[in-house]
């Protein structure tokens, strides 16, 4: 295309936008309005994309928001003038934000800022350093995104990787939805950051379309590091009334058909988008069978360290497994899979954002992968996690560290909110194991499952309570204690509580007081079978967990009962203080959710049988 | 002090963090090594600070992590040698991570990297636009913790407020927990990254106790800027067996005596401490009445309306009530609480942890913040959030858009996990108002409570159910239809499904199906007796809630009956699917919470009693 014609079509994006959020009744047309000849000309000649393809893997990567990218599928010809129209209303492909599990073309779900730059990055390494694939990956982000810390650490790992095929795309329109943003039309004050993060810089006029083209040639032959277009525009371009004017953000345009008028009118120009140079990627996946660790019955292990092993022998029987450092490996024992495949370890160093974020950009390319840190410090990348979820990506955390029963370290490295996360997220799967055997075999079924998947491991060592052919299938449980009919409750422990649980079980039988003893390692799904059965034979669950009282074991095991059945008595032991530092059996003790504290619980709820 | 002395006194910093962590076994002595010399030189010339009067508004602040910070409360008097011994034993003020729960003289919590900057810059914020005092902020940093985004949203707010009170000391050790930071001793590196932030950086030999002198000196006379002192040091300095190595983060040293001999033993210099220059400071807190804005039965109105409103109204009443946005107020309604207290008003941008840092900064110095943004994006501070928790901060959330009920933006910008999130912080307070009067008597309550709180608002308008002069204690609730023990169940709703389950009710009623209605509007704590009558009288529990089914109002429930006394029949309506776009009352329809939805779950469960 001429440059009279990539004008054309930039005119074409920018009516599409407002015409689909006319037709919504609400969207982001000006955001859209802004960008629209940095997509135009990106579209036309430097995206290397087969829409009939989208799992081609030398398919460049885009990512960016609506409804501009909307406009883009339809000059494309991906999708037609009627369901551009559709967007936003039920049952429409075309959301408020795009999402990967609508759209063949989507890499990643939008609309929390600041995040499409880590995804990119995670794609971005992938693409350099697991596929050795010449996709090029382009992100086109909003000025004010760039306040977000997310994005820095994006700059950061970027740079470190010497990611020369991923480019930035800045719409520097200088308001953000509020107003203004920090740094309005100062270019320079964004150059100055990626500059110093290590990036090649690239200024322009975003509305300049020879400029564009100029500038995405420059990023395209930049080698050994990121590229960032750092482009001026203006919010609403082309439609006097909304044009740089504030208070205009995220709504469709009051006299849309002016506008539109004002723009040249509807068009219906078509682009070819270049297709890849190559028709296939032979991208080989070696692997072999799975030799999970094991260990002596009898035998004292860390589940942290149970997962460090089976992760290691995880890799070894699947290629597609990828681990993902926050600079505590040795903590968390991903150093163990980082000895035996270097090529597939990403050190992430301390930014859980980037992180999470680029287990999601990896997924999104077909890689299985695991990312780690302290189950306190997740907590930190809990909106990805979230996105991650609205993406439909398929990741697994683990999470490290969990509970008072870390010890000395305090509360800061504690997890104990953690359950509460990862049972929220939608479709997740919650995993948390109390024998190194069960963590491994756990390690090894959660590469399979669908939607985001979280282990949480423990620090310190407990016994090797079952053997390493025993099987644990998610939403699954294990009766460990049983007089059947004449047990008096039922002890639901999981983790770092389950051998407390077992010794209060032991102490209470020679008291003659039998209780049953649940393993319930499945903390979402749980296992529903099992539960109802103890409520109906023993009439009381007393549940024990090292987790806050609100969100964890306690509230899981309700799940089995919110459908109008009979609920059981529950009672529930949790960590309701503010821990300080001790011992790990101090920490214990003083949560109440030791052995000690299990039988008393126990005693009071069956020989006073509190009532109301 | 002369340079000798100063050079002894950052050898006995170094020989009573080892000797500290040699007692708990446990602690990180290595990392108190390298920054010894920073912290003598600070603590006997540059420090401002009254130990006895901790309270003392002229006081200058610190914020870092032990052993190195209670060596040198030792140094300075505050506390013994014998109690330096009780570091991170069982009971002891000497917590593996310092907090200002136990400790007078600690600002924040720490032990979660790269939280010690943003709240740091909260503190000086209030230093500089609120109290007007000459107090400084020094915070020392980590190097490996400068990869956390946190810090650089930090870094650029510190810039864009001139927060020249404000002094980074960069301890580059260049070794992280698992092995080297990115940059190693690279200064320049973090050099350029602060400079392009708009920093003034000193960069220097940080065991050079006369550069490190000239350093503070620079950074106190540096006007118009933060400044960032990036100091070279090793790791374990001083001790040739750790000095510089890896692989020793967090452990206390092996032989210790050896090394506190090689150090030149054990010292006890006392250093005199600075004390405020001025003695007193006048710090003035207008207030008056609370007028709260009223509302006309049957109008309509918006609970995040009425939040903005309320706000506007306390901060006139209150002088040390501050408002700040992430860059949404015009959606939070936060603007209009900016409109008439613009002194008071704290513009974020798009950073939420700094959002949440900055008001755990401001509730330091004794302001009471309010902190908004949507319900959605507060994820992103989770990590802040559990740390205010362990700070024991008094800070207000406040999280707007709450819901598949805002329709078309779709998932990314619906809070569907915030309930779960919010109620399992530590002695949280989480309300969920329904109508504008209920709003507004609880954001002028929350003002007044202890820990962190939360309050959730909604998008669209709604019916104004209660009268100006209702009151809503926390830990309350509203019995909104009742005809006794008549009522065949008890339907629990809070915000946007009250007006739901109401028609609902009187669809039901018509019907001949009396039904309760209780409106959850304080959802942690919930109010254990009215749940439990309910219970009782009618048996079986309805929850209806615009969130996940996990962590919420249903969960909120079972806090009623955890004590082992009879569970009712419970059942639990909430958003199970992935929404997609569409309008609220088509959102609230296709998630089942409507009041549809509710009396179709209601005549099932009354008329065909389900049991299992």
């Amino acid at each position: 295309m001429d440059s009279a014609e990539l004008a054309d079509l930039g005119q074409q994006l920018r009516v599409d936008g407002i015409r689909a959020s006319a037709a919504a009744g609400s969207g982001h047309p000006t955001s859209s309005m802004s960008a629209a000849d940095l997509m135009a000309v990106l579209l036309a000649h430097h995206l290397h994309y087969d829409f009939d393809r989208p799992a081609h893997p030398a398919n460049d990567r885009f990512v960016h928001a609506s409804p501009l990218l909307y406009a883009a599928y339809k000059a494309a010809g991906a999708i037609d003038d009627d369901e551009l129209l559709t967007f936003r209303t039920l049952g429409s492909r075309l959301e408020g934000h795009p999402t990967p599990r609508r759209l063949p073309w989507v890499e990643t779900a939008t609309g929390s800022l600041g995040q499409g730059l880590p995804v990119g990055v995670g794609i971005a390494l992938s693409g350099k350093r697991l596929e050795s694939s010449a996709y090029r990956v382009w992100v086109l982000c909003g000025d004010s995104e760039l306040a977000e810390g997310s994005v820095w650490e994006a700059a950061e790992h970027a740079s470190y990787e010497n990611l020369d095929n991923l480019t930035a795309i800045v719409d520097v329109n200088r308001l953000g939805q509020r107003g203004p943003t920090r740094h309005g039309h100062d270019l320079d004050a964004y150059a100055r950051r990626f500059r110093a993060f290590g990036w090649h810089i690239i200024e322009i006029d975003g509305h300049d379309v020879d400029a564009i083209d100029r500038a995405y040639g420059e990023a395209r032959s930049t080698l050994g590091q990121p590229s960032v277009i750092l482009a001026r525009t203006l919010k609403g371009k082309g439609v006097a009334d909304v044009e740089d004017r504030e208070g205009l953000h995220g709504k469709p345009l009051e006299n849309a058909d002016d506008a539109i008028e004002e723009l040249g009118g509807v068009r219906d120009l078509r682009v070819r988008v270049h297709t890849p140079d190559v028709d296939r990627v032979l991208h080989s996946v070696p692997g072999g069978p799975l030799d999970l660790p094991r260990w002596e019955q009898g035998e004292k292990a860390a589940t942290r360290d149970a997962f460090g092993k089976a992760l290691a022998a995880l890799g070894t029987a699947r290629g597609d497994v990828v681990a993902l450092d926050g600079e505590v490996g040795d903590s968390t024992r991903t150093e163990l899979f980082a000895k035996e495949h270097p090529e597939r370890y990403v050190e992430c160093y301390i930014a859980e954002q980037q992180l999470v974020a680029a287990a999601v950009g990896l997924a999104a390319r077909g890689w299985v992968p695991y990312a780690a840190t302290f189950a306190a410090f997740l907590t930190r990348a809990h909106d990805v996690i979230r996105m991650a979820a609205v993406s439909g990506s398929g990741i697994n955390l683990v999470g490290s560290h969990a509970g008072v029963a870390i010890g000395r370290d305090g509360p800061s490295q504690m997890g104990l909110e953690d359950l509460a996360m990862m049972r929220s997220v939608h479709g997740s799967t919650v995993l948390y194991p109390c024998d190194a055997h069960q963590t491994a075999r756990l390690v090894a079924t959660m590469a399979g499952l669908d939607g985001v998947r979280y282990l949480r491991t423990s620090r310190g060592e407990g016994p090797v309570l079952y053997g390493p052919d025993e099987e644990f299938p998610v939403g699954g449980s294990k009766v460990l204690r049983s007089s059947g009919r004449d047990d008096r409750l039922t002890i639901v422990a999981a983790g770092v509580t389950v051998p407390e649980a077992l010794a209060a079980a032991d102490a209470l039988d020679a008291q003659g007081i039998p209780v049953r003893v649940v393993d319930l390692y499945s903390v979402k799904p749980v296992d529903r079978d099992t539960l109802r059965r103890a409520a109906e034979e023993t009439g009381c669950l007393l549940t024990v967990e090292d987790h806050r009282p609100e969100g964890g074991l306690g509230d899981a095991v309700l799940d089995a009962f919110v459908d109008g059945r009979p609920v059981p008595r529950l009672v529930r032991l949790a960590v309701t203080t503010m821990p300080g530092s001790a011992s790990p059996q101090e920490q214990l003790h003083a949560a109440g959710i030791d052995a000690e504290s299990i039988a008393a619980a126990v005693r009071l709820l069956v020989e006073q049988a509190i009532t109301p």
